[in-house]
This record gives C-alpha cells, sequence and structure tokens, in this order.
C-alpha cells in the first residue's frame, strides 16, 4: 500500500522505516513543513519520496498524521474533508479527547482511525528515528466504534505489522489513563531535572553523581518542549489531577522525615516496591 | 591479596567476583549474618570461601564493609579496632558524615579509607551481582587526607581495577551531593510509583501504558527499603533540602497549569532539557 506520513519525527519517521522494512509500504510519501526534516527523513530512506500535503492526499491508501497534537487539531478536519471511501486516517497522537470531540460530527468521521501507538523514547526528530521502535508495545484504538470496519481493518494490519499489541479504550478512558501512567512521568522528570540544576551548581558532580540512578530517573526530561507542551495543555484537567496526588505522596515523605518516622517511610517504599510486580 | 568482604549483596557480591576475574584478589572471604546470602554467593562464585567475621579479620589483607549504611556505623569502630598496620578497611556506604564523625578520633583511623562506588541497579542481594558493574563508574574517596599513604594506594589499586575513576570529596560535601544528585531521584521514583498505584487501579493498564517512559522513571522504586531508609535517616537534613526544592518545582508546574500559562510551562521544560549537555 502507498503510505502518507504527515510530520516526519520521532514517531512518523520510525513508522516509515518499519512499515518499508516490513514489507507493507510500497511508498512512503514524506510530507513535512521544515524542508530540513524532509531531507534527513530522505537521506536516512524514512520515506520514500518527498510530496505536498494536497498531492499526497490525492496519492495516498493510508494517510497517518504524526506531528504534535496541536499541529493535528488544526489539520484533522481539513484532512478528514478531502479524502475518498477508499482511502484510511490515522493520528498517532498522545491525547484524543479534544481531537475527537473536533470531528465527532465530520461525515467522513468513519474513515478516520484514533490510535496511540505508546512506544517513544526521550528524543525527537527524524533524527531519532528507529525501525523496530514499536516492537512488541500496546497500540491503543480509541473510539473504534466510530470507525468503519475496513479502515479499522488498515489499522490493525499496519500496527501488528509493526509487531504492536491492539488494544481499545474510549477517548475519555484514554486521556485519564495516559495523564496516569505517560504524561505524570514527563512531569516528575522535568521537576527532577530542574530541581538538580537548581542545587546542584557543580555541572561536573552532577556528571560523576549521576551513575547512582539519577539518569534514568531523568531520561524523560530531555523530552521536547513543543511535543509535550501541547499534550500537557489538551489533557490539562487529568494531569492536574495526578500532579496534584504526586505532590501529596512527596509531601508525606517529607512529613515523616521531619517527624523522623523511618518506620511509616519503610512501609512506604515497600509499597512503592509492588510497581515492580506489574512492571514485570 | 585477599580481601574479606562483609555483606554480600549487590555492591559486596559484584566486587567479590569483579577482584576474582580481573586477578586483584586470589581469595575472596565472605561474611554475611544471612546464611541464605552466602550459600548464593559460594555457589554464584562471588566469594571464594565463607568464613566467620573474627577469621576474616585475621586472615584478609583488605576487608570491605558492604552492608547497610546503619550497620555500618555499629561494625565500623569494632572492625577498625581489630585490624592490623597491615591491614586496610574500606567501607562503600552511600552516606559518610554520622559514619566518620563516629571513628575520627580511632586510633587506627588511618587504616581505614572511606569510599563510594557510585554504582548499582534498582536490584538487591548476592542474585543481583554481576562481574562489570563498576567499569567506568566513579568512585569518590572521601577525607582522604585521615587516611594513611598506603592504604589508600590500596583503595586505588582496587577501585580502578575494578575499572573506575576515582574523585574527591570531604564527608559533608560528599553527603550534600549525595542528597542532590542521587538520594532525591530515588525519592522521586518511589513517589511516582506511589502515585501511580494510588490513581491507577487497573493493573493491566500500566502495563501495556508503561512503555511510554513510566519504566524508566520508576525504575528506581523497586530499590530495597533496608537499605535506603538508613541512608535516608543518616543524611536526612540534606535531603529535606532537596526534597523541598523538587516539591516547589512540581508545584510551579501546577501552578502554570492551573493559570494555563503554557509559554511558561514551555520555558521550564526547555531548562529541563539542559540535563541532556551534563549527562552526555
Amino acid at each position: 500500500m502507498i503510505v502518507a506520513i504527515i510530520g516526519i519525527g520521532l514517531i512518523g519517521g520510525s513508522l516509515g522505516i518499519t512499515l518499508q522494512e516490513n514489507g507493507l509500504a510500497s511508498r512512503v510519501l514524506g510530507v513535512d513543513t521544515n524542508p530540513v526534516n524532509v531531507d534527513k527523513a530522505i537521506r536516512r530512506r524514512l520515506v520514500t519520496e518527498e510530496m505536498s500535503l494536497s498531492a499526497a492526499l490525492q496519492t495516498a491508501d493510508v494517510i497517518i498524521l504524526a506531528t504534535p497534537v496541536d499541529v493535528m487539531r488544526k489539520l484533522l478536519p481539513t484532512l478528514l474533508s478531502g479524502i475518498s471511501e477508499n482511502q484510511t486516517l490515522i493520528d498517532v497522537g498522545s491525547t484524543k479527547e479534544q481531537l475527537l470531540d473536533e470531528v465527532a460530527d465530520h461525515p467522513n468521521r468513519a474513515r478516520y482511525v484514533a490510535c496511540h501507538p505508546m512506544a517513544g523514547t526521550e528524543y525527537s526528530g527524524p533524527e531519532a528515528a528507529i525501525p523496530g521502535l514499536f516492537d512488541r508495545k500496546t497500540c491503543v484504538i480509541v473510539d473504534r466504534e466510530d470507525s468503519a470496519a475496513d479502515a479499522l481493518d488498515v489499522a490493525h494490519r499496519l500496527f501488528r505489522s509493526a509487531g504492536m499489541n491492539v488494544s481499545y479504550l474510549d477517548r475519555k478512558a484514554h486521556d485519564l489513563h495516559c495523564a496516569y501512567v505517560s504524561h505524570i512521568s514527563h512531569i516528575a522528570s522535568f521537576a527532577l531535572a530542574l530541581t538538580v540544576l537548581e542545587k546542584e551548581k557543580d555541572e561536573q558532580r552532577i556528571f560523576e553523581l549521576a551513575s547512582s540512578g539519577f539518569g534514568s530517573t531523568v531520561r524523560l526530561a530531555k523530552s521536547s518542549a513543543d511535543m509535550w507542551v501541547p499534550i500537557f495543555r489538551q489533557n490539562r484537567d487529568h494531569v492536574l489531577d495526578v500532579l496534584d496526588e504526586h505532590i501529596e505522596q512527596l509531601s508525606k515523605f517529607r512529613t515523616q522525615l521531619i517527624k523522623r518516622d523511618f518506620d511509616g517511610f519503610h512501609e512506604r517504599i515497600e509499597r512503592a516496591n509492588e510497581i515492580a510486580k506489574i512492571l514485570q
């Protein structure tokens, strides 16, 4: 099939190379407003050719929208209006509620499948794209009952060919669960980086002492502001809810230190250890 | 040389196997109050033989104290009193101020070198011990001017043979910097695990969505309470100081979300991104 990818960053670029390598895509059309990204994507063979948005819309069997989520909100209604009954539109964004509200009554809504491949790294842009990024990860399909059966089938084939397991949620549940697991991790990591940068003025010390675990806890703090701020904006209420809980949990540790309640501290660490069972 | 290791967990066990493999230790005497640990350590060849504490003290050239830091405080004065001028005592603990205050006036203080190899994983016990754990990591030697030249030389040879770079700090600076970089990372990770366990009752969802970065941010939350509570107890004041800053940084994100100040949010993420330059 011919696949168009709009926005050739980490996710779009990784899909482009993966779908070529597994044989699902005969051509991958790259659409990006940034000519540097297009150039890098072609030289790294993430896409087979560059194309304008309107030409790609007329050529592709499947159009994958892989821009930051604020750009998605602007592009999605126009794209939906421009596609035919033989085409499928897929997005790969991290927030869904506002996006799906936007096109709830669109006459072509059934041609669109809202997807969230739960894969990524702390890096962004086509230079970070890698084949195999999606292997054995989960792709969440959101509000599947609003998509046509054949469009769903295309999405299933596409993500399964990339090695993904498919799971289903409605849009409210998706945004809630992502705030609880993914979005709060990023805020915690950004805040930890800021904490250490504020307290520890000696950069060489940070580097030397980082092998003690700081490196992994702060890994997500390298993530792109351009990608993440629109996510926090669209998922603000759920993120605030879980952020309140996180501040509360840290404040409890603080109180226990102040009161020298080390037995209570020990109990709460053992409770935190239970996360290991879930992640295995 | 003959090396005795008191406490055969992740660090003690990894040192035992590493020093055998690089040829520095002809024998590694394992001392542990837990017979299960000793049994595992011998079967995994982390040590060459089991020995009682008193017999090991009479046999070893170098005695490495690798217990949790509360046990170190109890054992260190007694061990120092029992060693001769030809022996070197080394500890590998994560906190130093209280430990070194304890033996500041000990007549054998010069035979002791306070060390902190900055290496570890979220796992503990002899089953987590691995050769190569210390490779290209930093070992901090603390208050080196209080150790005899030949004892320091032994410590240098030992940690350099394990592939470590050596750095120096006084005990106050060591505990401060470790609170700022290492100890706060652990508290942040414990708190994040508790947050997600509290908000997200659906364990399958946590598992499915964890590939989005949650896994690495929460990695340290698997760490042992028995090891970490004594560290937080001994380094309480510095940890409280940096924990206050961390709660403050999270509260600023909270305020920005409430006020919908997404430009300010963007700026602070870009500032957090600077951690990448230091860690490279």
